[in-house]
């Protein structure tokens, strides 16, 4: 079945030519407010007011049924109580119109006979054809066409490229209160309510088609359909309009307000952090960087390099960038030889030329300094966008003594060959002064503040990253590289023994260390002998998953008399565990030295398999430490996975090990990510622990599959 | 000697009856600047313009010596070139001036020629008993008793409670703009340029006995005067007045770009963080931070208790807060019975009483729930500080929708017995407008963004502790526990043999695993059959430290033949290494399970003995993970560090390893950081590696004393 909510259905209900208030009351604050916004915004022509009793409402007479109504209207806003919900959208349905907006509350986030409620709305929808934005929410406004929908006061009137969207509607006046304040205008603002039929990632589809927008902005409790918001998010970054979303419930105790007041399930947060990764989506913590981030990608679009160049005159701000750009993973790339060689010329002799450049005092008497540094950090290859650091009074009168630093800063941005953003030392609001003082120099950005500066460069430059990686990616479902025979039907089921799960690795091209199932203590000997030193036994059986624990192991066992006894004392341990089929007992060569890693895939609930890394032993165990992916994970990424591990340098050599072959280690984690999309979403987890790696040496030396079939 | 440099004698520095601008020139920006401020603030009448051909400047008559000034006067801001400084600062001397303030560069920051510059600066001022602030810098102004001494234009007329310290003259204008705009007003603004003579510390000395301040920002790259520093924060934190510093130089790339441009040396930056910790200085990573903490501690002074109890009608606010909290560690405590209680008879059914606690839309129907949320919040014991998070606007007119609930925080204010700070969900200038609103509800201060007043309560939540625990605290010297009868004198050099150090530590209290200094086979023999079990052999030698490298170490030794050859095998390796003297090899019982630790005492060159914990192998070697602290190390603090560990899990129980006596572990760090003390300057460093932790079981196995004469 086909969602009937796709972008173009969305274009009718964000930009509609009329709307009606359906539930418009003088008694009600948020009617009242609905109403004084779509006047205030001159949309009173299009605007209808739909009273049960035909009162006259707002000083304005209304009709008692949307079918009064003499135009077509594209969107009504419920404001009726919730148990009149069901019979207003039957009238508005009736009349034609197709999209409402739902305020009431009392459903989804109230208990079990609010989620049936939600259910009943829903499926009525469904029914008329409807699609429904809320309930439990404040509306939309598009401030494009200026349409105001909502029951939202103090909207701004000025219009810019970044949509914001909210599953919080009473922070949302906050969040817009930020945007206007910081120069961050908005294209729509859309409070996302409960979600029960438009999720965030369907308003962000209808965005990545929206010409007026060019950046998007989420705050979000919890992502209510992912695989619709992970298409929107692929294809948003794809098209190079940045998604910054500042996602609560990284803490256990925020998972728990959040159940607490909206209802929402708060996924797992690393999972969500692996999709966003995925997807090139910028994870912020904070309102001001969410907005600040989104202005920031609407203003450069995606950098083609990650560095960013600094030019200052305060050596204090030099330093306090490169503090957070080391926190924040923002890269301040030395400068390339052609570049110095430009600034040495330019640059006093008591100057020192690097990255951040402080351009000294020698900028105080010839401003053109700034220009002349500006361009040069630009040309530079290594350097996406270059920053250039100065003050910006927002309030004052008469001409600031500052503004030839400024215009000369904007001479350089007008002249450089990469994108020039001028940054405030301070968190401060665009005012009009400051506009003056920008507007003079042909400049009409500014980043406010020097930690949120850095913030959100080191997030817009990751995203221009995944856009890069992404581009002409149509957000399609993952591929695998891999051609496997699926196993036949009737054996994926429950858990497979070692001995099988090699079986298949093999098959996949996952190196496994060698084995011989031994059916008699004889064959045990013989395969002992061809392998030549001490040997590992270990029971063969799809019913003893835990083999240790049941005396199921022996290892490092040396000699045909030992190898004979071992045999027989796993046999022994495996005949007393109840009901255990043992297909026999396999020997393989001890390995020791090296590094073990564990990989596994494992099966998110709300966003399918995950594989994950991990250094065996405490690393694991005591420290928790590992690294996410979704799939498919390329071998770059499973070298990123690897290299971002706490114990990464236990690869590269530390303890007197053998540096590993890292791009061998790559590669396997790769075909075991690849492995797991091939055998699809019959597979419910995949682990091989230890993999051992030893110099050039990767081998899987236990393997664990499961089946999601019991 | 005692420094000229007394809190006393900087009030004549910093609240002077008159200035004399030495170097007055229309020329000048620099002085035309200064001489503006001064009028501006009314100080007219007691500046003085000295000008060496006595022309007409600024419009007004000069004199061309300070002698030929009317009135006493205190402080001599000297603008003339650096080549007529000298001069300049003998003819104000001559004149009964004490004081100099000095604005050009080409010293400390500029060279070696620069360096000897500023070193007879400083002798000069001392042998006309003058104190300097500066030079290179841009003087300070005194807003208590508007008295402005700078060059920098734009300084704020409204004062208050919050003096901000600079180490960037450059950077110190969009300080002081913040702290305007966000309604931090300040007592004084002080750049400290070069800090020739009066550094950081010195002025938060005098800081700590004004009554005006209440709280002290600094920016600074590098701590100048490591013991004024420290003993003035232990001062000031004991006082009840916050040090919030905002130190540049935590990346590499940052320490050598500030040493580009100030020629200062950027501590340890590991270093820094214990020593702030040991003086309760809230360190900070952005200016915003930095006057939004000080300005809160200001406001609320020392907590009572840790905890921050959280009221909003936003649950999206509730849930940033939660998120930011788990980050910066501030604590969101869970409610007592009795609160919780309270809390049930006002709120609505449908909401959850918990902390952060979202009040629902109840509040819009009855804002009083605001009240006594608040009230109930500050008398629960675990709480500190209540935080209320609204909306503020900052721009509007007439009358704001919202002015309810702010008037009903404002009286759980009022009623509260814990200090209530009203937190505005956006970091946003605190205008005329909001004001007015706050006013309206008797409130005066409120806490802007919901990140930044996360980061501000964590910080003044920790400082508080510290203030508790120093209160009483003269900020005198560290003081150890410990009666030690010390080494003679000609036995402390170099660098001491396990046998030795072992006597040294066991004597001091640590528990030492037993040892028998064997001098022959024979009595390796014996000792070995006295231990019983496996024994380990090891040479004795102060020439030989890296004991295993030489072939110096025999482990896990079992029977008399084997003891017997291990010590042949000892014996005859050492004696391989040239010149070195045996005293004869240890026997001791050989160890093994446990936890191993390292305790190591060195001596940073800035602060001197630091005690650093770890855990052997992994941790250590691939993880570097390691904790600080100066000394004396408390049991609690060194239970602190243990726990801080990313292994900590190993001493509880992880991996099945008996759960550590963490008391005992404590205390022996404790001692060994008292042991180090107790030896004082003598000791260069003091290792304990490993130290081996089992269940119940602390002891040494290994240990190294060296010491600083060699």
């Amino acid at each position: 079945m086909t969602s009937p909510i796709t972008p173009d259905r969305l274009r009718t209900l964000f930009r509609p030519r009329s709307v009606a208030l359906v539930g418009a009351s003088d008694k009600s604050a948020f009617s009242a407010t609905a109403y004084r916004n779509l006047v205030e915004f001159g949309f009173q022509e299009h605007t209808h007011l739909v009273n049960r009793r035909g009162a006259t409402v707002h000083g304005r007479p209304t009709v008692t049924s949307c079918s009064e109504i003499d135009e077509a209207v594209d969107v009504a806003f419920l404001m009726v109580p919730q148990v009149g919900t069901v019979e207003a959208m039957s009238d508005a349905a009736a009349a034609g119109i197709r999209n409402a907006v739902i305020l009431s509350s009392g459903y989804g986030e109230a208990g079990e006979a609010g989620r049936a409620a939600q259910a009943a709305l829903v499926a009525h929808a469904e029914k008329l054809d409807m699609v429904l934005l809320g309930p439990n929410h404040l509306g939309f406004a598009n401030l494009v066409d200026q349409v105001p929908v909502t029951s939202i006061s103090g909207l701004p009137h000025r219009s810019g490229p970044i949509a914001l969207l909210s599953q919080s509607g009473a922070s949302s006046s906050a969040m817009m209160e930020f945007a206007a304040m910081s120069g961050n205008d908005l294209s729509y603002m859309v409070t996302l309510g409960n979600e029960a039929m438009i999720t965030a990632g369907h308003v962000l589809d209808f965005l990545v088609d929206d010409a007026s927008t060019r950046a998007i902005a989420i705050f979000m409790e919890s992502v209510r359909d992912p695989e619709v918001f992970r298409r929107a998010a692929l294809r948003a970054t794809a098209a190079g309009k940045a998604v910054v979303v500042l996602k609560a419930g990284s803490s256990e105790l925020a998972s728990r307000t959040a159940a607490a007041h909206t209802g929402a399930l708060v996924g797992d947060d690393r999972s969500i952090d692996a999709v966003f990764e995925q997807c090139g989506v910028i994870r912020v913590d904070s309102i001001e960087d969410m907005l600040i981030t989104a202005g920031l990608a609407a203003h450069t679009g995606p950098l083609a390099a990650p560095g960013v160049g600094v030019v200052s005159i305060s050596g204090g701000a030099c330093d306090i960038i490169a503090d957070r750009a080391e926190d924040a993973g923002m890269l301040l790339p030395e400068l390339g030889a052609a570049t110095e060689e430009v600034l040495t010329a330019v640059m006093p002799s008591y100057g020192t030329v690097q990255n951040p450049l402080d351009v000294t005092g020698a900028a105080i008497i010839d401003p053109s300094l700034f220009t002349s540094s500006i361009i040069a950090m630009a040309d530079d290859p290594r350097i996406g966008a270059v920053a250039v650091v100065n003050g910006l009074p927002a309030f004052g009168e008469g001409p600031w003594p500052g503004q030839p630093f400024v215009d000369a800063s904007g001479e350089g941005a007008a002249r450089a060959s990469a994108p020039v953003v001028y940054v405030s030392q301070i968190l401060q609001p665009l005012t009009g002064y400051s506009r003056e003082i920008l507007e003079h120099a042909g400049l009409s950005y500014v980043l406010p503040g020097l930690k949120q500066a850095v913030t959100a460069l080191a997030g817009v430059a990751r995203w221009s990253q995944a856009h890069h990686r992404l581009k002409g990616d149509d957000g399609g479902a993952a591929r695998a590289d891999i051609r496997l025979t699926l196993p036949a039907p009737s054996t994926r089921r429950g858990a497979w023994s070692e001995h099988t799960s090699r079986r298949l690795l093999a098959d996949a091209g996952v190196p496994v260390v060698p084995a011989v199932l031994a059916a008699s203590a004889d064959e045990a000997v013989a395969a002992a002998r061809e392998i030549g030193g001490p040997v590992a036994l270990k029971v063969a059986s799809r019913d003893i998953l835990h083999k240790s624990d049941v005396g199921g192991v022996r290892l490092g066992v040396t000699g045909a008399d030992a190898v004979r006894q071992a045999y027989e004392e796993v046999r022994t341990a495996a005949g007393k565990v109840p009901g255990a089929a043992v297909e026999g007992v396999l020997v393989s060569p001890m390995r020791s030295g090296g590094v073990e890693l564990l990989i596994g895939v494992v099966r998110d609930p709300a966003w399918g398999p995950m594989l994950a890394v991990a250094f065996g032993g405490v690393f694991v165990e005591v420290l928790k430490d590992s690294a996410l992916s979704t799939l498919p994970v390329s071998p770059a990424k499973a070298r990123e996975l690897l290299l971002g591990l706490r114990g990464a340098a236990l690869l590269q050599g530390a303890r007197g090990t053998a540096p590993a072959d890292l791009d061998a280690v790559a590669s396997v984690v790769s075909t075991i990510g690849d492995l797991a999309l091939a055998l699809g979403d019959h597979l419910e987890a995949l682990e091989i622990n230890p993999l051992r790696v030893d110099g050039p040496t990767v081998e899987a030396l236990d393997a664990l599959v499961t089946w999601r079939t019991r």
